[in-house]
């Protein structure tokens, strides 16, 4: 298993596919929490890319502790995966609401986030992996 | 989303399914981490039980901290999910040795387990939920 700092472009393959992520963020009292997500990535494997909301446990909680770990694994084949740790090193705002209907059409196949509620405000979790550990992308 | 702290039968019905979980512990520094692997559930939705071995990192890290998350996400239906906090309550050997025979059999359809290593001492880390969050799960 090759391991390295940043995604190789067989993992941003993977990332660009629509595949469910595992988003795993640290709460107050230090133990592990893990959030099935959408994900976006970089195309040059730098950084990883999760759209939530303020207010939301995952941004709270990045916010105290900027450590988290990623993992992607295609739905189709359990072999074939890339798990990241890394760090969050800035929260985006500017952006946010145009990213998440992209996502929303790389997901839902649709034009518009159809979840978003009126007072939330979006925000882009930028992630930098610093450990990668990739299986079966190429 | 109904939240409680053991598994409804809906949920241990997903992870009886050879569907892939996704487990976090921390490691030493802190930092959450995420490996893909086989699960297994007591059929009272009271444990979730992962089979690793001695030395690993899973197995190291929560050793250390008890305290772990685990994400059951149905592979055909993203909507359908199991997602936990609980704590490692025991680390068990006895048994371990045929229970990733039957992981195997669940998860390959093979008699079994043909990846074990000679030196290797299987371990099952027997979880305790505290959060349980579900979605879809019937």
């Amino acid at each position: 298993m090759p391991k390295s700092d940043k995604l190789s472009s067989g993992g941003v393959k993977l990332l660009q596919e629509p595949q469910l992520a595992q988003f795993a963020t640290v709460m107050a009292d230090g133990a592990p929490q893990i959030t099935p997500v959408w994900v976006d990535v970089e195309a040059d494997g730098s950084h990883i890319l999760i759209n939530t909301a303020e207010g939301r446990l995952k941004t709270k909680n990045t916010s105290r502790n900027p450590d988290v770990a990623v993992s992607v694994v295609d739905a189709q084949n359990p072999w074939r995966y890339a798990v990241v740790r890394g760090k969050v090193v800035e929260h985006v705002h500017e952006g946010a609401d145009d990213h998440i209907d992209r996502m929303a059409q790389k997901y839902l196949g649709q034009e518009k986030y159809p979840f978003r509620r009126p007072d939330e405000q979006r925000v882009i979790l930028r992630i930098r992996p610093h450990h990668v550990l990739e299986q079966g992308v190429e």
